[in-house]
């Protein structure tokens, strides 16, 4: 709530430093595709309430319902409302009136998240009105709505201005994401929960969990119970149930989870509990690529995820592997020399294998821009590359037919406390993408909150404003 | 909930730093006055629940039962409880049964805060049991019991060890105080809520609010509208029915607030909206001694905060008070020789004539140090003096027969970021005071979070642990 209020506050600026003129009053953000507006104002009613007649949505896991409990919240929270007196019934807006067209509450990739929001002062009840053809385009809406009302200090209740309002929005980009890191810090999960809170806010959808590292594994992997002998302690971990609690949560506030396992860099901590998955014991990474064992593990946790996970995508990493350690160990050096392989082919090798692996488990794979780079036409052809080290990947991924998720660090790595609020929202993923057929290939962007300097005490800072900043691109 | 968890595990830290060797296991904090335990286990209940059978105490406004769903909502944040399997009956926790005494929820300075908690698995069904004198003391045994709660990893559900517990409990002193600023930087609504939530984790009991100084007037004071001018912004700013809902909302946590109207310095924001407060424009502080509106505003403003802020005590302040405009300002020049009074002498006046103000109003007051140590003899005779300055102090002021609260800023100002904690844990309120008749006149400590340098985004990090320290001395 505190977050969502500063990065409301501070983003605004944009709209003014940006010099959108005759914008300059529309305090909503990110800013719908349309919007028109006028100059008569309604106060909300003391029993504002949800209405849903005519919605084929039938809500009965109470998603929507609590969607509008969390509105009301919001705009209470910060103020006290003081109904005395009598306020006229015909500048009383008495609730939303939410219409949704699909009897469904699934949640995928590219689901429909459009919403049409009116505020029309006519008919007795007044009403705002939301048609959306998902619950989590309505819950949009919502949020849309929220930063419509005021508190008002002289008559001490909340407010609209500007009505009627008629706003128009969908997402510009199907994949807006955020990364939290929860290998370099374990992040409690209470302060997980305040993240996705605050992504709904500004209508990201995708938390990308990259939850395992060279630091710590504290997921519980049920087929493979030693794994998380690698948390930090026996309290910094998650167990799948948790991990189920997260995804779920996540799904109620319209937020797919992305579940990351970066192979075969990037996992040491695998082998704390697993030693024979490294190397040896003084060369701990990448994970050993001569060993069955270390791809049947891989087949383990992928199964897992896979029941929990319900994202079409896994997220497999791939970044930054430094592949010295396969041949400076005897063991793995002679089965490269057997198979043939140089280190760079081994390194492709492990890839490959591990996307077959994922794919056999219905996942669709993303991986970090290095595999493109070394090796982009043996990829999967359905592969999703996830672009970081810097500008100018995504049209060469695009150009080579496979699709792309911006995230070049200079501008939108949260962690890089130099890139300020206005390089995050200057960034464009679609800059040097001109075909449209191209232009579809670029999924979204994603801000990434890399966890070495970050722990519970200080993620909501670091995400806030900034990630709004991208949101609004 | 993340600050609870955060500065339990430090502060236990401390318990074994300081050799208590025989309490080793025990993760209570602060320290109750007895306990004893025992080496059996036992888990929570799927249905665990609250019986209040016997209880004197009915509870009619709730504040016993939001207590226990807090407390349920701090077991279950951090951890998903799996109720697969059958657990036997013998060793399930099926409730808390709390008896408490007194019929009365009211909060007051000096209510009997003890209580007893014990789990002893016997019966059939087995219930663990806090009685106490008031409600008040029923939170703090629920705040106990929660510390004796741990997460199992192998069961996946809630366990009690070393049972059978018998805890008894009351507080060192009647007067547990946390200063927040909210002059210097505005603190939202929401910040202030969870700044209470988590003294009562630590079981302070006294909100002191510093609601007013030279940068900013945020409250809302009806009887002179004009004051809040003096806010930062137009939604920096508290109506008085937030600061009632502070009030109620602390006080269902057991927590006083004790409101400051510091004078006749630290007021220049007062100004702001009624300039004739300054002793002139370019000289805007201490408030204008000579004229009577000046403490005829003040009157108003006490009769103000008498209707909403029911604690007691009134904190009148008295600090650092740069008398010179005084003297500077010919107007106020003349009306000190015309009352024969020097610029010492008038600051003396402006005290005393305050404090019977607020006398008048059914309050006690609080000042600064500061008044004791230049008139301490003047002082109303149930003036409660606040010591800040330095150590030394808490013992003069009860020698000469005053009340005392001790936040001596070398070791209890939590701004001060080089004060570590564990000198804010050695810090003794009663260094060098022996006698127990002057021993009670101390009736307490505060820690002191200032606001010059802290806004939303780290009081919390910036209160604790460190003030959980204070709170375990």
């Amino acid at each position: 709530m505190i977050w969502g209020t500063i990065f409301l506050c501070l983003v605004f600026q944009a709209i003014l430093v940006f010099g959108v003129q005759d914008l300059k009053n529309l305090n909503i953000w990110p800013m719908p595709k349309s919007v028109e507006y006028g100059d008569k104002s309604i106060f909300l009613s003391k029993n504002f309430h949800l209405m849903t007649n005519g919605s084929k949505y039938l809500d009965k896991d109470g998603i929507l319902k609590d969607g509008f409990t969390r509105l009301l919240d919001v705009l209470t929270a910060n103020n006290v409302i003081e109904y005395v007196g009598k306020v006229d019934e015909s500048v009383l807006l008495q609730g939303i009136h939410v219409v949704v067209n699909s009897e469904s509450d699934e949640l995928q990739y590219d689901i429909d998240e459009s919403y049409k929001l009116y505020i029309h002062p006519e008919g007795s009840p007044i009403y705002a009105n939301i048609e959306a053809a998902t619950v989590y385009g309505a819950l949009h809406g919502l949020q849309t709505f929220s930063q419509l009302c005021h508190f008002n200090l002289k008559s001490r209740k909340l407010i609209v201005n500007q009505i009627p309002w008629t706003i128009t929005d969908q997402p510009r980009f199907s994949y807006r994401g955020l990364l939290i890191d929860t290998s370099r810090h374990y992040q409690p999960l209470p302060m997980i929960k305040k993240v996705i809170d605050s992504m709904a806010y500004a209508k990201l959808n995708v938390l990308h969990w990259h939850i395992v590292d060279k630091q710590s594994f504290p997921l519980e992997i049920p087929s493979y119970p030693k794994l998380w002998n690698g948390a930090y302690s026996l309290t910094e971990r998650y167990t799948m149930a948790a991990a189920a609690e997260i995804v779920s949560y996540a799904k109620r506030r319209g937020i797919n989870v992305l579940a990351e396992l970066d192979v075969p860099g990037h996992a040491e901590s695998w082998g704390v509990g697993y030693p024979a998955l490294w190397p040896s014991k003084n060369c701990t990474e990448p994970l050993d690529v001569s060993s069955d064992f270390t791809f049947k593990l891989i087949d383990g946790v992928l199964s897992d995820f896979s029941k929990t996970f319900k994202y079409k995508f896994v997220h497999l990493g791939g970044d930054e592997v430094d592949t010295s350690c396969w041949s400076s160990t005897p063991r793995i050096q002679k089965w490269l020399k057997q198979q043939g392989l140089n280190e760079s082919q081994a390194y492709e090798y492990f890839v490959l294998k591990a996307q077959k692996i994922a794919v056999s488990h219905g996942f669709e794979v993303i991986n970090w821009e290095e595999t493109f780079n070394h090796f982009g036409s043996k990829l999967d052809r359905k592969t999703v590359v996830h672009n970081w080290l810097g500008g100018g990947v995504a049209e060469q991924v695009v150009e080579a037919g496979l699709r792309c998720i911006v995230s070049n660090q200079d501008k939108w790595y949260l962690d890089h406390l130099d890139a300020t609020w206005d390089m995050f929202y200057m960034n464009e993923p679609l800059t040097n993408i001109t075909k449209p057929e191209q232009q579809k290939l670029v999924l979204g962007g994603e801000v990434c909150m890399w966890g070495e300097t970050i722990d519970g005490s200080d993620i909501e800072q670091t995400i806030w404003p900034r990630a709004a900043a991208a949101a609004g691109t």
